[in-house]
């Protein structure tokens, strides 16, 4: 039922001017209906029952592989299912994963994690995943899909149909349910506590009302899309579950904008990408006030230093904490370090659809791009 | 005696203009010094003896953390390791990875890479793997330096000192060290055969020779860099241990050319980079003929339907094979595909070594960089 709702929402723009900006601002929604199907509210747990229900106990190691936007998605799911369930994760994108060979034991599941359920890499993967005589698993957007028919679980998202070519709903979505499938592996591999569980569940209740809080930032962000249509290269930087979003900050901006954006693990920037920074290359900067928050500010000091205009998106208390200078700051509501990936995608989605509204480009249907990845 | 001999070749800048020219043009030496420590061409076997000696038979699965470009060699020795020796290989940017608090098991092994062996990050990581209790080896160019001395563990480059930042024969000796460990694993767990390992190691013989061969190439290169210098973006593709040296290449442009470069897999770039392809973006394609080649000339297709401009940097058979229209095709010696990313390597130091000349910046310190990173 509640699927279905969410279909039928979608099939115009409504009042919004693109697909994209629509389905933004039908996360607060979406990303509800989504976790009222993994999470039991009345008993604060994680609930997969009913076709979902999943072992982690026993695993070794959990594969992840995908394309894109949800290869990203994957990557914040990496950083969960190691810190709550203590379970190693193996993550690369599909396109090569397929073709690597690699080695497969056992112990070992592998999750799939696709909106369409239909690209091309990412099923060639699952099969290959299959012939290997181990379980997979796929979160998916369309239940009618390959690959929700060819997994041996699914994980829908209820995200609705989403039309616009760069991801964002489905995006905030997989988080949802990845984050759901991390506290359940947690717990059932005896590394979350029922009480931990609870707070954790609680968290991810409060997610849908903070995204609708995030989206008042709008304003806020529109304001930045001016004097970021000037650049012509852009960096996202992040540490731990940032520097993944990071990635899909800049692979937003680049989709709809054409500007080169580059996404980079923070800690990497002395490494190199920090020999282009000057005034014209604005850095944009996602630190929520977590454990690697003050690491990431010395970087923007360092930013700073060489006359780069730091864009930050941090969170209240961060804003409060952060001694470095910046050129922009963007502050998002204090939320538990569990759930901040969830809510920083959006001032990140915003910024890059403001950008290219502004730019005029066709936000959309890029240039070159198609929603899905169908062949290799 | 060799670590010395090479120690002495490169105290001057001798003949050459940059110390960088002078060490990519050391590196037929380096890398002979380097494997002779660790291949025995009488037998044509791997060894590690004294004070190397190694058993990759019980492992479960090699960690393997760096920075920068020795990331990179890293993340090729991860498709060699699960290729050769079916060893599982957890790699991640020695920033993530010591924040990260992954787990970590009995049956694991622990492997860091750095040129100068006092890399913040990366003795970091070392130092938390020691922590847990696992054996932790390392790849290093400085035999006195903190990580080297930490390690439970050494296998050293031969490189010989490296003065320029931009880090080139460390990294070719790198992947010649760990290109050898990876045929020893590959013994020692079953996977590789005795003629099969005598075969490897009769191509990895051949690298010094071919390494030389490589160089000259370096007019054919230089004639790319004056178009390369016009581009203010440039996007380097890759699949399988080409993806690594796609980021290397562009990481070295981006170094000392400051031209935003991006590496990409190329299996990624209908998931959004493609967004970018126009006149203006050259697209420099690293393939050599191997099993994906086929799957990387129909990017480099979608690439010149766009109007992108593609730089091929491939092989006399890959040449040859090749039915995709290109800008420019730069044609490296053929050569086994096992030992391809180090002889590739050449091209692309040359590409950005003689753009970044014709662009007249500094190129041996370039601005914002230091040599080596022993701050956080």
């Amino acid at each position: 039922v509640i699927s279905s709702q969410a279909v039928s929402l979608t099939i115009d723009k409504g009042n919004y001017r693109h697909f994209m900006a629509k389905e933004i601002h039908e996360q607060p929604e979406v990303i509800g209906h989504t976790l009222s199907r993994y999470l039991d509210l009345s008993k604060m747990q994680t609930t997969f029952t009913n076709g979902t229900s999943i072992d982690f106990a026993p695993l070794d190691r959990l594969i992840i592989s995908a394309c894109g936007t949800a290869y990203y998605a994957g990557l914040v799911a990496k950083y969960w299912f190691e810190r709550y369930a203590r379970l190693p994760v193996d993550i690369d994108v599909a396109s090569e994963f397929r073709y690597r060979e690699m080695p497969i034991r056992k112990g070992d599941m592998a999750l799939f994690i696709s909106q369409s359920g239909e690209t091309a890499d990412t099923l060639a993967g699952l099969r290959y995943c299959k012939s290997q005589g181990i379980k997979v698993a796929a979160v998916v957007n369309v239940p009618e899909s390959t690959i929700a028919r060819e997994a041996d679980l699914v994980f829908p998202t209820i995200a609705g149909r989403e039309i616009g070519v760069a991801s964002t709903k489905a995006f905030t979505c997989q988080l949802a349910v990845l984050a759901s499938l991390a506290v359940h592996a947690g717990v059932q591999r005896g590394h979350v506590s029922a009480d931990e569980a609870a707070a954790l569940v609680r968290s991810l209740a409060e997610v849908p009302g903070t995204v609708n809080r995030a989206l008042s930032l709008e304003a806020e962000v529109e304001a930045l899309a001016q004097p970021l249509s000037r650049a012509r290269d852009v960096l996202y930087l992040g540490r731990g579950t940032s520097f993944p979003l990071a990635m899909e900050g800049a692979l937003k901006l680049k989709e709809i904008s054409y500007i080169h954006a580059e996404g980079y693990p923070a800690g990497e920037l002395k490494h190199g990408p920090i020999a282009l920074i000057d005034e014209d290359v604005p850095v944009i900067v996602i630190a929520p006030f977590d454990q690697v928050f003050e690491k990431t500010v010395s970087n923007m000091e360092e930013v700073a230093a060489r006359g780069g205009k730091v864009v930050l998106i941090t969170d209240e208390k961060g804003a409060a904490a952060c001694g470095a200078p910046t050129w922009r700051t963007v502050v998002v509501p204090d939320v538990p370090e569990f759930i901040a990936p969830i809510v920083f995608a959006l001032p990140v989605q915003l910024l890059a659809y403001h950008t290219a509204v502004f730019m005029g480009t066709d936000v959309d249907q890029p240039r070159n791009l198609a929603k899905s990845v169908t062949v290799e």
